[in-house]
């Protein structure tokens, strides 16, 4: 593991644009070229960021809605949330648990991460289509990772990214639904503040915090910018680092408060 | 209003450290010696970014819990989350709403942002004190944008900046809880995606997203960088625009879904 060492200079980010990406096409021939246009190459303890609808489409993980046939559950859910029942079908399908709906969204686990709709999107897919989530997002950020040290000869990290919505915020964030290569949490708690006392804010989501950054620099409509590099970055680098680190519904502050907010004094 | 012209850049981020700030400090002097010291001067369209809590030391928002004397209420508080009576209290004090508590934090609304135990914070301040949130994150936004002007000749955006938890996942991230020269939610809604289409995700929140872009070279610990300077955002900078918006529970996809649950087919 190592910190890189550059604490003088900037943090950069350098958006990579790319023409636009079919269902099936090779997302490494994709990175190759953005990287060559940009004329911008990776370097060791850089950390790459794409999109996760890029990576998604390139992975062939498109639905044609009109081959989906609603269940009596998906219906209830048209009726229930005005959430399109062959969509309400999909998300039915690709979640791992549905927390419940509000209009146009079900609120769900996939892959054990927190998303909205099991992460279907019906932007920047062709008509009559949706785009699911990648497969495994963290599995592909390694193979990324694999293929830039493979082709560049450096070891950086990758983020698949997405967008999020925060509580009682408007507007969406960028949030990290995969992580290779470095730490995407930093656990401070041997660490003091300035008076030498224990931290209250005890750990860091790195990952999310770079996805963010990244997504100001990548847009979310049809800028056709899916990659990001981010060089500089305050992360601990690890090879063998991977995954997303989440919390259980018992340790979230914000379902232990609204699940049970009608026992307040 | 402008764009930032500068696609082809990348976007930097520079940490700038300071010495200790202490209660009732003069904050645009300390803005002033870290950039001489980080030898980095804004430009037009910069972004800088200031930590809460370096703000609200220098506005003196410092209690000590010896002389907070709790209310019923508060022991009930301490009782219910152990969080201590004195910290409690001030938080029923300095909050607009308490929506509920789980162990050690009390979710609240202060300035109608949504924050844990209304933004009291007791890391990094003196033994036996707390930090109090600024008293008005956007207003003294305004005045740093100002400030910035004056002493630089130039006109910047500026994010007061914090640290928030999100659901179910592992970590803090940045969050803007004030905003000024710049729109701190930039609204998509007239966009279309790759294919033409309107897209789902509309509204996209930048202050947020630099925010945690910041985080990334500013530290929570006793690294002493309370300031970033952001260059090359992709923004839209107004001089008049300022502060953060927010949506009610009605609005929000969170409490819709966790407020309810038990109503689920």
């Amino acid at each position: 593991m190592s910190h890189s060492q550059n604490s003088n200079r900037p943090l950069e980010i350098f958006g990579l644009k790319s023409d636009l990406i079919h269902p099936g096409d090779d997302i490494f021939s994709k990175i190759k070229v953005a990287f060559s246009r940009a004329d911008v190459f990776p370097k060791d303890s850089d950390i790459f960021v794409i999109a996760e609808s890029a990576l998604a489409t390139a992975e062939n993980r498109v639905a044609h809605l009109s081959t989906i046939q609603p269940s009596a559950k998906a219906l209830e859910f048209e009726k229930l949330y005005q959430i399109d029942a062959r969509e309400a079908e999909l998300v039915i399908r690709e979640s791992d648990v549905i927390f419940g709906g509000v209009f146009g969204v079900l609120l769900t686990l996939k892959n054990g991460l927190l998303c909205p709709n099991a992460g279907i999107d019906n932007s920047n897919a062709p008509n009559d289509c949706v785009i699911l989530y990648p497969e495994n997002p963290t599995k592909s950020a390694r193979e990324i990772a694999k293929f830039i040290l493979d082709e560049f000869g450096v070891s950086v990290g990758v983020i698949v990214a997405d967008s999020r919505t925060q509580p009682l915020r408007l507007g969406c964030t960028g949030v990290a639904i995969g992580a290779a290569g470095f730490l995407a949490t930093v656990d401070k708690r041997g660490e003091t503040d300035l008076f030498g006392r224990p931290l209250s804010v005890t750990r860091v989501a790195v990952a999310d915090n770079l996805a963010s950054a990244a997504e100001a620099v990548m847009g979310e409509s049809n800028e056709s910018t899916p990659f990001a590099l981010i060089r500089n970055a305050n992360a601990v680098f690890d090879s063998e680092a991977f995954g997303i680190t989440t919390i259980s519904p018992e340790e979230c502050m914000y379902w232990g408060v609204l699940s049970k907010s009608e026992k307040e004094p």
